[in-house]
């Protein structure tokens, strides 16, 4: 059967894979998603998972659920749990390394490159061995943890610096990422973990945004940006613009400008660049590691290699468009649509960027976004940033449960995760 | 205030641990709960957690929640998450290790010792080594693990006997641990996995559930006990009794009679001992770890020290009672009730076990229960057991998110949490 039809082959099962995904099923060709987690990951929600208020199982959407779901049609999809190795694009052959070391090798007619980004750090010394970073599952949830056994230990830390210390959280990065996380933890720190720890006396969050550039959320039009200023200044979290970190360390950054500031956890949100598989394509990248594209999305130099996502360099307005999912949305379904054509003996088409706007929360009833010319802030752009967030999660399970869970967290205050999971030695 | 009233600290946030604590809560004196997780774990429902059907977060409670749930009469109760290294008990001094390496001295008047149990694979080469384990949350999500793992290996391996390997898993021990573990593995292949990998051809669970004794649930009365084996049977699961288990290897395990079991999984849950800490404290043992205790649960030599839980031996009508949950809340709530009455100049009295009954699901409307004279199989025993897991889990949103889980299993034969989760390098 997979010799009878073409067979394309998606690298990465994010937004920009799944959306491809679910344009390709029950078209004229085999499909295969690799991925080297068995599940989708709704990345937006991932500083809930790390402020304790969401189970990281309700922001996964196994593959396979995702594929059953599309039903009969997505007879034609099929999945590999599997790390990809290589590309030899003039064989036009995938490597993959599958469950116990198993190497598949795997012809294809269409691929599909959409594998992610990772955390870039510019090279800041520290930066890399110290901060903690939340682009998966497993970074947000060791951040939880760290986050939480900090409280444990400052619970039975003497030393008032040392228990201090222990408390504070610094946010590099001002971004949505950043805003949303130091918003979040402030809340946490005000709310649960002041209930938590009745006797470490927790007057005030110690949270730190820090921002490289001269304020919050690039992109955003200015009166949203002072709103989200405003509003993370009365969350108690101390927001710092041109502040450019020189190294982190285990205790917390120094400042360009000669600052230090102390803190036992530090984030860091302040940029993204492309999934070192790229780097072993040879294909042609941006500095960043990002692919380079044509306006159809396909890779310069080979007509059935298509980018999508975070690793697909595609421009709007003479800028490239920023590593988040509406362009790995729209990417992913417009790449899949090409592949169609070209299926079809077609000219493919030039991927346009349609921008519906950005949006951040920063607390309860408070959120900005921008629609359009539409600009809106506090409950209506908390309301919005919600109901979005709920209609992109992929499952109806997921969706009552993260609703649950933020029912409980607007009502009481609570968080509902402030479990310590614990590395498992065996594995 | 810590040194104005007497110190009781309690090892072990288990049921025996939790259970006393609440009894302790008001009480003229200061409760210190030590244990190596933040979390109280609700382990009758760990196989749940192995099988897809509930989250892991969903059936550990924190404790500083709990404690806090208590209210203002639980001021005098403190946590500290640290593992127990030590006891003097001359001193009366308890070493712990904290968060961070940070070594602590605790002083007690009144130590509880209710640290609980391991798995006891009784010298079975191989068992250590290749068997799962189920007795806390990680060997629980583990064992999650490596199912999918097998699933995902298995649809990609193009040796049918080696693909028939992997979709394999064999249960040692017929007690309830093993009947409730390999019959939920059992619907969740006829269920969940037989739709995601539609093109394995799924056509009967491969479950084999072995027991060494002449029949399942040692201990239940007859009926109930040739009723759950016609159900596991019907549900596809091979029981076999009078196995003996003679080596467990990475691909199945040898009988004593010489038949080989072939299967990828292999689940031990025929024994458990107490927790190792026992043996450091030099008090006197039983041969399976556990600790000799007085009829009202003090330590034999030591009048300030108790036992409760799977750590105590403690006997009902001449025979050592049962490693469950309900000895384990009774032996708490006792041993609370004879500290408070040390601490009031009161005599201790001994321990009764009020034996409420027994009961082990086996799947879908199907369950075994003997209440005191009274036996119940089929819906009513599922119900009855429904009923009391939820009452005793920890935690309203707990109880809310697993009654969803389930409603969701029983509907739709879906199983929810089908997650991989990737072991984190850096924590």
């Amino acid at each position: 059967m997979q010799h009878t039809k073409p067979r394309v082959i998606i690298v990465g099962a994010g937004f920009a894979g799944i959306f491809a995904a679910r344009e390709l099923a029950g078209g004229p060709c085999e499909v295969l998603i690799i991925d080297r987690n068995n599940a989708h990951t709704f990345m937006p929600l991932l500083y809930q998972v790390a402020t304790a208020a969401v189970e990281s199982e309700h922001i996964a959407a196994p593959v396979r659920g995702i594929i059953r779901a599309l039903g009969r049609r997505a007879a034609n999809l099929d999945f590999l749990m599997a790390e990809v190795q290589a590309v030899d694009l003039a064989q036009r052959v995938l490597t993959a390394e599958g469950q116990d070391g198993n190497i598949l090798r795997l012809p294809y007619d269409y691929l599909l490159l959409a594998p992610g980004s990772v955390t870039n750090t510019f090279g800041v010394p520290g930066a890399d061995a110290h901060a903690y970073s939340l682009k998966n599952l497993e970074e947000a949830v060791r951040l939880r943890n760290h986050i939480l056994r900090s409280f444990e230990a400052a619970a039975w830390t003497a030393n008032p610096a040392e228990r201090l210390n222990r408390l504070c959280f610094i946010v590099v990065g001002g971004g949505p990422t950043g805003v949303e996380l130091a918003g979040a933890m402030a809340e946490l720190m005000a709310g649960a973990l002041k209930r938590d720890f009745p006797r470490l006396g927790l007057d005030r969050p110690c949270v730190t945004l820090l921002e490289a550039g001269d304020d919050l959320l690039p992109g955003f039009p200015d009166s949203l940006r002072a709103y989200a200023r405003k509003k993370l200044t009365a969350l108690g979290v101390d927001v710092r613009v041109n502040a450019q970190v020189s190294s982190v360390g285990p205790q917390g950054v120094e400042l360009k400008d000669g600052a230090s500031l102390h803190a036992a956890t530090t984030v860091w949100t302040a940029g993204v660049k492309g999934e070192p598989l790229a780097a072993r394509l040879g294909m042609p990248q941006a500095p960043n590691g990002q692919l380079l594209a044509r306006p159809s999305l396909q890779s310069p130099e080979h007509d059935q290699i298509f980018l999508a996502g975070d690793i697909c360099r595609a421009d709007h307005q003479g800028r490239p468009l920023p590593m988040f999912a509406p362009p790995a949305i729209q990417e992913g379904r417009h790449a899949a649509h090409n592949i169609l054509r070209l299926l079809r003996k077609q000219e493919v088409r030039p991927f346009r960027y349609l921008d519906k706007g950005m949006m951040a929360t920063i607390g309860k009833r408070a959120a900005v976004a921008r629609l359009g010319p539409l600009k809106l802030k506090g409950l209506p752009a908390w309301l919005l940033w919600l109901a979005i967030h709920l209609a992109y999660l992929i499952g109806f399970r997921n969706r009552l449960f993260v609703l649950a869970n933020w029912a409980v967290d607007y009502f009481l205050s609570e968080r509902a995760v402030r479990l310590i999971t614990r590395r498992n030695p065996l594995e």
